[in-house]
């Protein structure tokens, strides 16, 4: 299995992301070597020709490259932390879900056992790995980055964001943000359509197109924040805004449902207003998130 | 400028989207008389040869269909109360936004007065009306629809949703609902982003791509929510997603940003966990929305 193109690389963590990034390094000929906390995770994985060691610091030793693929921030100090020794001039890779901070911190924490540290966001479910669509955001040492980019591009495809080592978790949370409130506003709207008898399965492909075409426009709202100006260039006024999202709120009262999803925009809104930018652009909104 | 195929029209209210209306219906060949509370606001649609009334009442004799695109519900009753004889027998379209209840009592009105009524609601802003990506939403009255829809198509493609006179608003306002609160989760993510001195201009790029990948999975959605099933298929369970949710708004915290837009889909996970849901799958946090 050894092949002179790929460093061989370590997962530590064999959880359903762990098991289909080991999966995909062995397809792609990479060296791979497997290890979970837990036993009995493996067979799938040393079938296809991965590696099995009994400790995480036997595992560590078969990889130039070590990918920590666990449950939570936690989870990662309780698995490393006893073998930070044999870390010790080696190049980790972190995959857990962590937020921006506690990837800053494992980044000190590599730091000070003499740890090379990448960071990674996986924008992807495990049956996406090594597929179209499949996504990694990377952020730290770019050197970790460079030395295993064929691994990596094997996974799907492979960005690095930059050297603070909480960006690719900061660009991970931020998409996630975006995902989860624009589902919200879905749910509120088919809900909506939904007191009049319209199912969901008629509302979401009108929906998904519109939203969509709607997402098309954020390059222009973007234009707008970054300038800082809010009052050369108003597609659309707060005041305006104020009383769109006022009648859409007093909608949903009167069909029945509650407004949650939509309250977060209109309380931006209606805070912009009460501190007399009502004439300013709706891009201003993103102040309020800021204390401005 | 009269055209066998379509119908005289008269278009009341000339603002913006008046305006844009009635330019767009006399580039079509529709014989068009326009009206105004305000005078001066005809000079352009009367060049491109249009017919200017002194009076509401003498605008409606002067059309078959008659188009109300005023201020507001309350400005459609200040016009058409007045002038309820002139318009009995004929057919009314009311394309001021109004809300679906609102929809729903001038459509009574019309009924106790003979006249036949549409409502529409414009997917679209001024400069989009009669060019691609204009839609327009209708519903009520189908006699109406179909009478004059060479001339409603050459707004905006054309559909009709039902004889529900409050069913155009209610898909506008859904519509509506969804992108609001989309635009709440982008600025939400470019505040985020932005604490680490990424600018909004590089993240909309991708958050308009990723928005888009994520809105193709609502059908997916809203099958399981139209099956009322929320446990039989659960691609992603109410705990974890609380779990990723306070992990979002924990990162906005920790970067000294709040959090509203999003807070709203969270609310709403957070009482489906509370209510013992958690092993059922996102989509019934739509159920919280209903009280249920």
């Amino acid at each position: 299995m050894t092949n002179t193109q790929h460093h061989p690389v370590t997962v530590l963590g064999l959880g359903a992301m762990g098991r289909a990034l080991a999966q995909t390094l062995v397809k792609a000929g990479v060296p791979t070597t497997v290890w979970n906390r837990t036993p009995g995770r493996d067979a799938e994985v040393v079938a296809a020709g991965a590696v099995s060691a009994a400790t995480a610091g036997q595992a560590v030793r078969g990889g130039d490259l070590v990918i920590a693929v666990l449950l939570d921030h936690a989870s990662v100090h309780q698995t490393l932390d006893p073998i930070a020794a044999e870390l010790s001039g080696k190049q980790l890779l972190n995959l857990t879900s962590t937020a921006p901070e506690q990837s800053r911190e494992l980044a000190e924490w590599a730091a000070v056992h003499g740890i090379d540290f990448l960071d990674g966001g996986i924008m992807a479910v495990p049956s996406m790995i090594g597929a179209d669509g499949s996504s990694i955001l990377y952020s730290g040492s770019e050197t970790v980055f460079q030395a295993h980019r064929p691994a990596l591009e094997s996974l799907g495809s492979a960005e690095f964001f930059g050297t603070d080592p909480g960006l690719a978790a900061l660009w991970d949370f931020a998409l996630l943000t975006s995902m989860y409130t624009m589902f919200g506003g879905f749910f509120q709207a088919a809900a909506l359509v939904g007191t009049a008898g319209v199912p969901a399965a008629e509302f979401a492909p009108r929906a998904a197109a519109w939203v969509s075409a709607m997402a098309s426009s954020l390059p222009r709202y973007a234009r707008i924040i970054d300038s800082g100006d809010y009052t050369g260039e108003v597609f659309q006024d707060l005041v305006f805004t104020k009383s769109a999202l006022d009648a859409l709120r007093q909608a949903a009262s009167d069909a029945g449902i509650t407004a949650e999803p939509l309250s977060g925009i209109a309380d931006l809104v209606d805070r912009q207003v009460a501190a007399g930018h009502g004439a300013a652009a709706f891009e201003r909104s993103i102040e309020a998130l800021r204390g401005h």
